[in-house]
């Protein structure tokens, strides 16, 4: 065996971890697997590359053979490589992430999937190899991204109340924000489009409705500002 | 042969772009490959990972390896995977990269590595593998976090005056920006110590010297503020 051939005995997978938001809680897609290793373990969606596949497209193969999700925009953060992360040798696995609104996607088992179930955060338990790790890896990325550009207003009804808004952050970033500084923040960055309407048939005080401005967002980055939550 | 033994029949294998300013200009790190595949060809400073080794090892091992570069903070950016991309076989690749002022280091090419020289990133041609995409993947990562955390600073003097900082970050940048807005936004962030000095022994009327205040900079992310150029 040559010396280059001794290094040719690896494989590699994809694994991903697909967050969603059901209009309260930011929850994440398990999968428990039917097949060793680690059978009857939840785990995230992820399986082995094929020898001739590429690695985005890997993911979202991947992802719907387990899971049943389509069409779901795939972001790669990061790649696992520690030597005995994987029982059967050595297996590197690159990380995907998604963010995606609950209500917008079914979800269908199947492969060696027994079962696919979305999980609170706080109900996930000790996971498959070290999706753990990298359930935690991504959720941090996740939270640094929803603050630095304005990917959560997709998972909110087009229209919407500053409360909502600031929900939606606090259970992505899973803590409470200060309501002043929220508003004042949000409001100068005047990404938000004023509806001059209320909501209807609420118990309380009727709050005012906003819509994302996606044009104001583009020309508001074409002169080089940021979002910044 | 088992299912699953077909899929270990790959390898990996990091690439290291190091960017580097040498007071005027950002660099990168290029070696000439002394063997084959690609042999006589610039390339980014990588090889195969161990059987036994984790990426991040990998990464500070090779990139010593072949430039002699030791202490170097390295962050991993992304997997390339494309099928073809090595003509061995199937090699991913991971991508560090880092930024470094040049003077602090010296460059000693060994292993494979023929030579190992700073390139200005317009005399970058054709280099072996997907390394321009590697490349040109991670400046954009560069350009990202240079204008979201203060990773500048520790390229320029301790003391230095805001027509050096504007300089380094156009560099950086690749663009020229307007030098009103740019003192407003770095001074607002007041992260700036004014010294009361000016430069000494300047033909042009002497500019007013400034030192980046890391305490500052502790407080302004603890209450909730973002970097931001």
């Amino acid at each position: 065996m040559s010396e280059v051939e001794s290094f040719f005995k690896s494989a590699f997978s994809v694994d991903n971890v697909i967050f969603g938001f059901d209009g309260s809680d930011l929850k994440v897609l398990l999968i428990q697997r039917g097949a060793a290793p680690f059978k009857g373990k939840w785990a995230l969606p992820g399986d082995l590359v094929y020898p001739n596949e590429d690695l985005d497209t890997a993911a979202e193969r991947v992802l719907e053979q387990l899971t049943g999700l389509r069409g779901v925009y795939l972001e790669q953060v990061k790649a696992f490589g520690a030597v005995n992360r994987h029982p059967l040798g050595r297996v590197i696995t690159i990380a995907y992430y998604s963010l995606i609104k609950i209500s917008d996607y079914s979800v269908t088992p199947a492969s060696f999937a027994q079962s696919a179930k979305w999980h609170s955060l706080g109900e996930v338990g000790e996971l498959a190899f070290d999706h753990n790790e990298i359930l935690d890896n991504c959720l941090k990325e996740l939270k640094h991204k929803v603050r630095m550009a304005p990917i959560g207003f997709e998972l909110l009804p087009p229209k919407f109340t500053l409360t909502e808004l600031q929900q939606l952050y606090e259970s992505i970033l899973e803590t409470e924000l200060d309501k002043r500084n929220f508003r004042k923040k949000i409001l100068s960055m005047n990404l938000l489009q004023d509806l001059d309407e209320v909501q209807e048939g609420v118990a309380h005080r009727p709050a005012k409705l906003y819509r994302f401005d996606r044009k104001r967002y583009v020309k508001f980055v074409a002169e080089g500002f940021s979002f910044d939550i």
